[in-house]
């Protein structure tokens, strides 16, 4: 039948059309309705749970479900395909809702900076412009149009190798002429060369402005930068599109190198984001897209990749190799950005398939490389990195965490966003005390830190022991078996709850958050162990990534996620890859240090360490199965038990 | 009336149809019929000669005909608007011909390259392929597929800065591993840094080649190199194309800022002559055009602009200036030229706005920037370019000496084609003794060469004076008063021609004739002057240009177009334009060597110089004003008075 079916999606209330046999994923997709998926539509994560509200459709596996949510309509969006005009409702837990939380306030930018630097002056953009006064030609100095031009701007900026491409060349003679001789030169940084990128009628060297761009697995954030002062004008942020293809980075990959209309459709998502809130940005300071020159973008190898179309299936696979680390700048009109015609992009490096340009970033931005003191950053998502290092060396780690801090894999959680309980605290094995959620909504489901929080909860008042598992004595009438027959301990009942259903932690859910956090911490272990060293002899460790800018530290350490080591050597350090793009833009210097820190950075492979199984499997208990390395948690817990 | 017409061309039998009110010219190039032009279809040159044999047209003006000859048919196609159907014969004189002459025999060219720069390896072409076997990655080397190519790459040719485009980042990782890691990598010489140009499969290291590119005002040449040994394997030319739209420079400036879609017809037929070259060389050697990944090119400043679509316009306008005299390589494809892809164009740089890339070229092929003796080059064409110097410095002039020693501007005059009479000798001064033609064809005009040896002549035989006028006494009946009331001299009756027309020489042909050779010398005069030198102080004065190769140099000197120096100091050196962008092709240093030369070479405006026009004046005269300046002519003329 070549007939097409309606499908209409609420709340959000958007209708197309598609084929009989469509998925309803796909209409989703067509549509523009976000629904969640972590497989890239494989049927096997569960993810994308939707309820057919009017209309028929075939298909869908029944595993996921209840019986009374199927009665209720619920089907994977992935499995179910359209059969007759539908009515479909996308539930919160499937939505992405909102925008994601922003980074808290920013050190005046320049001021640190010029710190990190250890100089004066420390603006030098990738991204220039200067206005130059030429005088025109005359018998006496009749060299050519270029050569004048070049010798003016080599005289202003002391740049030696200029070049310009094809395009500028056929045009700027008549810019020159047309604006009296009195143009604005941009230039772009190319390593040894300097490439006149556009030549400007009159005087626009104030209109310099730049996108500093963190690539997130989940969240994509772009800074909006005056190039002349440094100064941060706007920030936005949006989920990466991507997220529809699959919700990690392996998901991914696999999808992408399943055919090359599959890598299309990524890259265009993520080109879209970038492009959708450059076109916010710009609008909301009144400028054009074509005042935006440069983009500066950091995020993990396999962003990296499918940003710019690169093969990245061989990151996956042992021994797991991206096709390219260190770029060169590219035309961002090449990739499909739209900024200036003529503007460039500049991806920061990555170090190996599984550690990234962010966390490159977040070396440079933390000030790792320059320092004496040995210190560590742990940039916590998906994946697990860490790096220690001081001046003298870099060592970095990369660590396959799970998404369970991100609010995936475990039953009730989600991400960040309004509905999430994100802090929790209990009164007794009974009773929760009290809890928040992001932007203050009916609490829909947990988020990753709600989730540090109550596993720290749920150890200290005795729901769990120190193995994790559901203590069914102390709890009494919460533990219940669940619909798929695995134990669940009720956190708030469905009345309380914005969605009508419980948030449950089941002990999978437990057992999970487990492996992340024992990954973790044994990915940091075993690096320590490889450099002959121990927590005691780094003198700071901080934690980087959306996910730890609002975590509770104590709970962190209470749950043997980070190191029992004294409170003020652990820090927060935000987003330290959108900082470390910024950097990159403002400081020529700081971009080309950030390809030394690449370069020199050793990357450990934990999957060949034969200790790592063993630390893994040690850092799986609550804390550790040798809580001795966790002294202050042994107090406090001795306290709580004489109390 | 929307009815179209249609227009056949005889001899060459071609057909096409064009709206009422075409001008035939217009119909010729829609046809693919090349008609001779000067002015580029402004009705002033008259020499786009054709005859209506059939049909009706409107317009056109009559001045350039006799009486007999409109009664024939005869019209300027570019005023001639077609009116019904037509059939058009044009006739040999507006023909171009035939193939022009190439070049004889080249020194053995690595032999050569190796001398001149003095080295004993010198064989450096500006793309290389260099084949390399990578190992797979593994664990303990899982660096990424760019750096893995980069550290072989580096090891195999000590390229240090390496930079590879978007297009091949995304498909060298492929190629990789369909290749089980055996690769050859082609880098492309651009200054500082080294671009990787293409990753092929396997080893194609052998097929590496080039071409060499000469792109003239009338002709274009080709050679095909290949970049392993050095070796020319053919060599290929053909008519400029765009002398449909003006024989000179200046006529095909104006065109060209006339209107962009003139400037893009002139870039596309110089385009189109390159691709028709590179197609006829390829197949003749069964290669594929991607085979060639490198063109060199070198020509006049105006041709270099507009091939690469550069505004030329001011470059006819005080003070002379050109767009850019020193450009990057670019991408091949975009600028339009059919060989690789990936491959890159290096245009040769030019001095001035009338010293070009083919003067550069001269001056490094021929060695005159090395020597420590004081050597002249002297180019002679449309204009006449010279450049004095050694080691310690260069300098240059350009004089316009008009086309008369091009075949143009001269009532008889044609281009080097078949039937141009090139040489000719006389028996008195009422009888020719010998001639020869181009082709051995029957006569049908004169072209340069020819010119140089009948001026010379007809002075040694008194047919005319020292001052160029013709003798009516000394020449009998040969001399009448032609159709346009001006003097003429018959060189060949009508009847033993091949278009059963008279070749004649006109006082204007002698008065455009005498003016060409003495801006030459009057060039050469004044820019020594300028340095206080004089022909004594130049160890050696080098003849380059098509022209210069067969011209009997005895003669030149005779008529003053040349110094009277000893013999053994004047050389004839071919065409140094195309030898020096092979130089460039296959040596890296001799490439850079040419932007030093075109940097260091000072410009001489003789347009600002007080006393060219003196000078200019004096070397009207035959062989000039002041006899004494050409001792051994003043001896010959003693001689031949005597005998």
């Amino acid at each position: 039948m070549a007939e097409k079916c309606k499908v209409q999606f609420v709340p959000d209330g958007i209708s197309t059309e598609v084929a009989h046999g469509t998925t309803i994923m796909v209409a989703a997709a067509q549509a523009g309705v976000f629904v969640n998926s972590l497989c890239g539509g494989e049927g096997v994560c569960g993810r994308c749970r939707v309820i057919v509200r009017k209309g028929h459709i075939s298909g869908g596996s029944t595993e996921f479900f209840t019986r009374e949510e199927i009665q209720q309509g619920y089907v994977l969006a992935c499995q179910g395909c359209v059969e007759s005009d539908l009515q479909v409702e996308v539930p919160p837990e499937t939505r992405l809702t909102g925008r994601p939380e922003h980074v808290p306030g920013e050190v005046p930018f320049l001021a640190e900076l010029a710190k990190s630097a250890g100089r004066e002056r420390v603006l030098s953009p990738l991204v220039r412009k200067t206005f130059l006064m030429l005088g025109p030609p005359c018998l006496e100095n009749n060299v050519s149009d270029l050569q004048r031009l070049e010798q003016s701007l080599r005289k202003a900026t002391g740049f030696e190798d200029l070049q310009m491409g094809l395009k500028v060349t056929r045009l700027f003679p008549v810019v020159l002429r047309k604006s009296d001789w009195k143009v604005t030169a941009v230039t772009g940084f190319r390593g040894p060369l300097t490439e006149i990128i556009d030549v400007e009628s009159g005087d626009t060297s104030r209109q310099n402005f730049c996108i500093a761009a963190d690539i997130g697995t989940t969240t994509v954030v772009c800074h909006l930068v005056d190039l002349r002062d440094g100064q941060t004008l706007g920030r936005a942020a949006k989920y990466n599109s991507q997220a529809a293809y699959g919700a990690d980075v392996i998901h991914r990959i696999i999808y992408a190198s399943q055919d090359p209309a599959n890598e299309r459709a990524l890259r265009e998502a993520i080109i879209g984001d970038l492009n959708e809130l450059v076109r916010g940005l710009t609008h909301r300071y009144r400028l054009g897209t074509s005042d935006i020159s440069l983009v500066a973008a950091a995020g993990n190898t396999t962003m990296m990749h499918l940003l710019l179309g690169l093969p990245a299936e061989n990151i996956r696979k042992e021994p797991y190799v991206g096709s390219a680390y260190h770029l060169p700048p590219f035309r961002a009109a090449e990739v499909g950005l739209q900024i200036n015609p003529r503007g460039l992009l500049y991806c920061l490096p990555c170090v190996a398939g599984f550690v990234g340009a962010d966390l490159v970033a977040g070396v440079y931005a933390t000030g790792l490389a320059r320092g004496d003191n040995v210190r560590m950053l742990i940039d916590i998502g998906t994946n697990g990195e860490i790096v220690i290092g001081n001046k003298d060396f870099l060592v970095c780690a990369s660590a396959s965490a799970g998404p369970a801090f991100e609010g995936a894999e475990c039953h009730s959680g989600m991400r960040a966003t309004p509905g999430a309980i994100d802090h929790i605290r209990m009164a007794d094995a009974r009773r929760v005390l009290n809890y928040s959620t992001v932007g203050a909504a009916l609490p829909v489901g947990m988020c990753g830190t709600g989730y540090v929080d109550l596993v720290a909860e749920m150890l200290r008042v005795g729901v769990i022991d120190r193995t994790g598992r559901l203590n069914a004595d102390a709890v009494g009438g919460k533990l219940r078996t669940g619909p798929h027959g695995e134990l669940e301990w009720v956190i708030i009942p469905a009345p309380q709850t914005g969605n009508n259903t419980d948030i449950v932690i089941t002990q999978g859910d437990v057992n999970n958050l487990l492996r992340a956090k024992g990954a973790i911490y044994a990915a940091a272990t075993v690096l320590l162990k490889a450099l002959r060293m121990s927590f005691d002899d780094v003198a700071e460790i901080m934690v980087a990534g959306a996910f730890g800018n609002f975590m509770n530290l104590a709970n962190a350490v209470f749950i043997g996620l980070l190191p029992d080591v004294p409170r003020d050597r652990l820090r927060f350090v935000g987003n330290t890859s959108i900082t470390g793009a910024k950097f990159a833009a403002l400081c020529t210097d700081c971009y080309e240090e950030m390809f030394d820190i690449a370069l020199h950075t050793t990357y450990f492979e934990l999957s060949t360490d034969p200790s790592f199984m063993d630390q893994f499997i040690s850092a799986c208990f609550l804390p550790h199965t040798n809580i001795e390395l966790f002294p202050r948690v042994m107090a406090e817990m001795a306290t709580e038990r004489g109390s």
